[in-house]
C-alpha cells in the first residue's frame, strides 16, 4: 500500500454485508487511507453496526481506524429495525467474527466527522453507504463542514430506476428523507451512486468462490456472508448472485472504476409524505441531449459504469489478502 | 373503412399538433368509429382547441361527430395559457385550416362522455391525451362509468425517464395530478402510454415528407402543423424530428402496434406539493423479475414497442388519404 499519496477517507455506514465489502475495500485500497468510521442505523442498529465494524477491523488487524456510534434514530420517526431478511439478525448474514476487545470512541459519529474534517481541512472525502443522518447532523455541529470536506459520495436513491423500498425510494434516503434533503441541499461536491448502477453490476457465485478459496480470513469472512446476501437476492434477480450496492460507491469514491454516463445536474430529496417520500428527484431531463452542463448544479449522478465492477473489485481485496497458492505458499 | 366491426371511442384532446395526428390516426383506422370528442386546456385552452377539432373535421369530411367543449381549468388553480412555445399560439402551429361553421355541442365534455358510454354500454373506449379533469368530472357525474366503459388508454406520465415539465413530471398529468389521481384510483382498465414510449419513437423529417407529398388537405396541413413541432423538438433532441405522444396512444389504443414491454402494476399520481408533484409513480420494482403479474394491479404501463410506430402510423394515414401518383391520378 501507498498510504503516503492515499487521500484521508472518513466513512459513514450501517454495517452490513455489502458495508463490509466496502469496508474491505477501502482498507485494501492503495488510494484510500481510512481515518474514522461512524455508524449508523440502517441495515442493523448504529450500535450493530460499530461492534460488526470493529471485528471486521481486528480481523483485518486495523484495530487503530477509531469508530463511533451515531444516530440510533432518523430524524422523523423511530429506528424500523433494520434488514434481517437481507442481512442477518447479526448485520453480517449470521457469520460469527473473532470479536474484537476494543471499544467504540466516546464522541458521537457526526462529532468524530467534524474532528476529522478539521484535522484534514479540504483533504478529507466522505463516503456515506447508509442513512444520512450522522451527515447531517455533522453539517448543523459545524457549518463550515462543505468547505472542509473534499467531497462527499453517497450510496442511495434511484435515478431511472425503481426504487428497491417503495416504487421510487431507496433504503438509504428513505430511512431518513429529512437528513438526506439537508445533504443533497448543502454546498458541496456530492457523487450519487444510486440503484441504476448498483443494481446492475452485480457479484456472481463464481465471485464469490473466489473469495472463499482466497485464504485469508476477511475474504473467507465475506464470501460467506454473501451466501446469505445471495439468498436474499434470489428473490430479486431469480438466481444466487448480489447487487454490489456499498463498495461500488466505496470504489467510485477512490477512482477505482471509471464512469460511463455520470451527469452533474441537481438533485432534490422528497420529504413531503405522499408517494414519492424519498425519492431522489434528480432532474435528467438533458438525457436526449447528452446531459449538457448545468449551471450550478453540484450532484454527479452515476447511471453507468465503463467497465465491469466485480473483477475490479476482487482485484484490490486480492492485492491486500492475495490468494493463497495451491501449493500453500501466501503470494 | 370496415365501420361495422369498429369499436366505437371517444376521445379527450387538447387539440395541439400531436392531438390533430392522433385525431387524424383514430379518423383513418378501420378499428376505430370515433363517436365524440371532448376538448381541455393543456396545449391550447379548451375552446380553442374544440375549434381546431372542429376544423380538422371538416377537413377530413366528418363534420357529424359531436366536440363539446370542456373543463378550462384544472382542478386546482387555474389554467397555465398553453404552450404556444410547441404547438403555435392556435394550437396547431400557425397553420389556417378552412373554417368549419359547425358548433360545438351544448352538453360538456364530461357529459358527452357520459352519455356515450350509457349508449355503448360496456364498448366505449377512451383515449384521453390531454389533462385528466373532464375524464374525473365524468367519473363524478356517473359513478358507474368504470363498469360502462371498456377501457381507458392515456397518454401521459413518465415511468423510467425524466419528465417533461418537471424532473419526474410529465404536462398532461402536472398540469392536472387532482384529476389524475382520480382516474388512475378508479376500478376500470387503464392503459398508460407515458414519455418511456413516446419520446423514443420519433418522426423524422422524411416520414414528414411523406405526409407534405401526399396531396391530401389532411396530411398535408398535418405536414406543415409537424413544421412548426419539428422546430421546438430540435431543443430537445437536437435535430429536426419530434415525439409521437398523442398519435402513439391512439395507436396502442386500437391496438395498431405491438408492444414489448407493458407490464400491469400499480400507479399512483403525485398530488402533494413537493418536488414529486404529478408524477406518475408505477411500481415497476418487478423490472428485475421480468415483470410477474401483480394481483389487484389494473395499469398496463407501456414501457416499449416490439415495432416501429411511425411507418405504421403513415400506413393508417395513407389507407385513409393515398398518396397521389406522380401521374396525377389519385390511389
Amino acid at each position: 500500500m501507498t498510504q503516503s499519496t492515499a487521500s484521508p477517507f472518513y466513512l459513514d455506514c450501517d454495517t452490513g454485508i455489502d458495508d463490509a465489502l466496502a469496508l474491505a475495500y477501502l482498507l485494501a485500497s492503495p488510494r484510500a487511507e481510512l481515518v474514522g468510521i461512524g455508524t449508523v442505523s440502517g441495515n442493523i442498529g448504529a450500535a450493530g453496526g460499530a461492534r460488526n465494524t470493529l471485528d471486521l477491523l481486528h480481523l483485518a488487524g486495523q484495530p487503530d481506524i477509531p469508530v463511533a456510534v451515531g444516530a440510533h434514530d432518523p430524524q422523523v420517526g423511530t429506528f424500523h429495525g433494520g434488514a434481517p431478511h437481507v442481512h442477518g439478525v447479526n448485520g453480517i448474514g449470521e457469520v460469527e467474527l473473532p470479536t474484537s476487545d476494543r471499544e467504540t470512541v466516546a464522541e458521537s459519529a457526526a462529532e468524530l466527522l467534524v474532528r476529522l474534517a478539521r484535522q484534514f481541512p479540504g483533504e478529507l472525502r466522505v463516503v456515506a453507504i447508509g442513512p444520512l443522518t450522522n451527515i447531517a447532523e455533522a453539517l448543523r455541529l459545524e457549518p463550515e463542514l462543505p468547505r472542509l470536506v473534499a467531497d462527499v459520495t453517497i450510496m442511495g436513491g434511484a435515478a431511472l430506476v425503481p426504487g428497491n423500498m417503495t416504487p421510487v425510494a431507496e433504503a438509504n434516503i428513505v430511512n431518513d428523507p429529512e437528513a438526506a434533503a439537508e445533504v443533497f441541499a448543502a454546498d458541496w461536491n456530492v457523487t450519487l451512486v444510486p440503484l441504476d448502477v448498483t443494481m446492475t453490476n452485480v457479484l456472481e457465485e463464481s465471485h464469490r468462490q473466489e473469495l472463499l478459496s482466497a485464504g485469508h480470513a476477511v475474504p473467507q469472512a465475506l464470501g460467506e456472508m454473501l451466501g446469505y446476501y445471495f439468498g436474499f437476492y434470489v428473490s430479486q434477480f431469480g438466481r444466487e448472485c448480489s447487487a454490489m450496492h456499498d463498495p461500488l460507491a466505496a470504489a467510485i469514491a477512490v477512482g477505482g472504476v471509471e464512469l460511463a454516463v455520470a451527469p452533474v445536474v441537481h438533485v432534490e430529496v422528497d420529504t413531503t409524505h405522499g408517494p414519492g417520500r424519498g425519492q431522489t428527484v434528480c432532474d435528467l431531463r438533458g438525457i436526449y441531449q447528452g446531459y449538457p452542463a448545468v449551471e450550478g448544479a453540484r450532484c454527479r449522478v452515476v447511471l453507468s459504469l465503463a467497465e465491469e465492477f466485480a473483477p475490479h473489485m476482487l482485484e484490490v481485496l486480492a492485492s491486500r489478502w492475495p490468494a493463497v497458492r495451491p501449493e500453500g505458499a501466501a503470494a
